[in-house]
């Protein structure tokens, strides 16, 4: 069967580019500084999977305009405030990111801090202007932005960044992983699926379904992802390899094995595909991008 | 004539109190750490002079509801955001706030740097809960998240941080400094004032004479407050003195001298006084606060 997923990458990846650079501050605008390491940061090729979930749900829910987009840029900003604050020296302490060096690394720590705490402004700034002057009901965007304030506090993304971070060096028990990677990325994932449901105006069940894929294919990707950060080629990573094992994270290859985890993951995977039901002819996207998450945990295939 | 500011204080701050002490995650809900650092930073007795405007300005453009509060609790939490990454060691490495350690200093920098993120998301959340179940009009809290996200970012106080820590040790003209001060402290203190219009449903005059006051009284606050770390003692400072010395920053008494710069606070202030015949017979409390922050510089009235 033809892939329905590959068309649908190459050609809302480069909209969402395009948008992603023209919302973002232009780099001679003052200060300089700043914008320049939030343009570097954000414009780095990364995969974009967020507001690609973003934009297959608001498609699968009948969503025809094109205001998801800028909700969806709005949530790759905030995955790289995320990411940016995540490398800094007093977190995680990374030199490499996509390849090139990390933004402290680049622009210094202090430039770096603040580039991130500006792309979470900007994130809601940005989808408030839906409503201002984009023609989006407010009553919409102000569940947008509640859906997205709450997955980056204390119960999403930032929650999972401080339990990381408390369990380096510790031996915690796999409940205590599933936390960190629930909130981490499954958190984030169901988010970004979620803006994309309530934009279309989906219903309880559609948004129901939603939420139960995008948690399950968030922590299998996160469980991939530990996976390669021991198997991959630092090539294909963009970073160094073990960075996991040489900080001591708690990972789910640490506590249950490579092949074990994996097979998590796989089951996760298929755990998310049965919700791809409710999507009818857009159903078959969600499958692929569950097959294509898990497949990245096999060297091979990259 | 008898003060309405203080009547005004001592009712609203208290009611502040209280609502900040309830939007708060409680500090027993986990991730612990990074709720009780939430909590030691915003609960440590501030002026609480943001959310105060907020307030001020939603009575004196009309506004007779219990919703400013929330609203004005959210400006408190981005203030505190900005304290928490201002004084990390990247930034200006301070030790001391409000006469106790930093929240670095108590919780680490990892936990510090998560706990400011966390306090922004939840900013937003707040203001988003005004309509999800708050019974606010969608529009107005869109209005009021579009607003506080601008004044967050790189044309507010982010912006003014990053030409502020890159200004450090340099010989910088008076623009430069105005720049700092203006988007450090005056945009946050007109956006509080605007919150606050904006809820109470106030006409374009009544917003553009609360910008007009707000931008003057915050350059007037943020003056008067450097001219302090000079000449105030460590006791009245809550912090060591000459910090802006000791780091070279660009400030008004460094460029100008302390007794110009005090005249020009006096100025700014008197220009924000014009403002106040907008406000009928709330307009004696806008005066009044501009005199209080004038005052605030000279040392034998702390």
């Amino acid at each position: 069967m033809a892939s329905l997923l590959e068309p649908f990458v190459s050609r809302e990846r480069g909209r969402i580019e395009s948008v992603l650079r023209d919302v973002l501050p232009a780099a001679r605008a003052r200060p300089v500084s700043v914008h320049r390491a939030m343009r570097y940061a954000v414009l780095s090729g990364g995969k974009r999977i967020r507001p690609l979930m973003c934009v297959m749900a608001y498609r699968a829910c009948g969503g025809r305009g094109g205001e998801v987009y800028r909700a969806a840029a709005a949530i790759e900003l905030i995955h790289n405030f995320t990411l940016i604050h995540d490398d800094l020296p007093c977190m995680d302490d990374d030199e490499l990111r996509r390849g090139r060096p990390t933004v402290h690394v680049k622009f210094g720590e202090a430039v770096a801090l603040l580039a991130g705490d500006a792309l979470l402004s900007l994130a809601f700034e940005l989808v408030a202007t839906l409503a201002v002057s984009g023609g989006v009901a407010p009553g919409k965007v102000v569940g947008v932005i509640h859906e997205i304030a709450g997955a980056a506090g204390t119960r999403g993304v930032v929650g999972g960044q401080v339990v990381d971070i408390e369990s380096e060096g510790r031996r915690v028990p796999l409940s205590t992983v599933t936390y960190i990677h629930t909130r981490k990325t499954g958190v984030l994932m169901a988010c970004s699926l979620r803006v994309g449901g309530l934009l279309a105006g989906a219903g309880p069940r559609n948004m129901k379904a939603l939420s139960a894929y995008g948690e399950r294919l968030g922590l299998a990707f996160q469980i991939v992802d530990d996976v390669r950060d021991v198997s991959a080629t630092p090539r294909e990573l963009g970073k160094k390899r073990g960075r996991d094992v040489e900080r001591a994270k708690a990972t789910y290859p640490l506590v249950l094995g490579r092949a074990e985890s994996l097979n998590r993951a796989r089951r996760l995977a298929e755990e998310a595909k049965l919700e791809a039901v409710h999507f009818g002819k857009h159903g078959a996207c969600f499958c692929e991008l569950a097959d294509y998450v898990v497949r990245r945990g096999t060297p091979q295939e990259g």
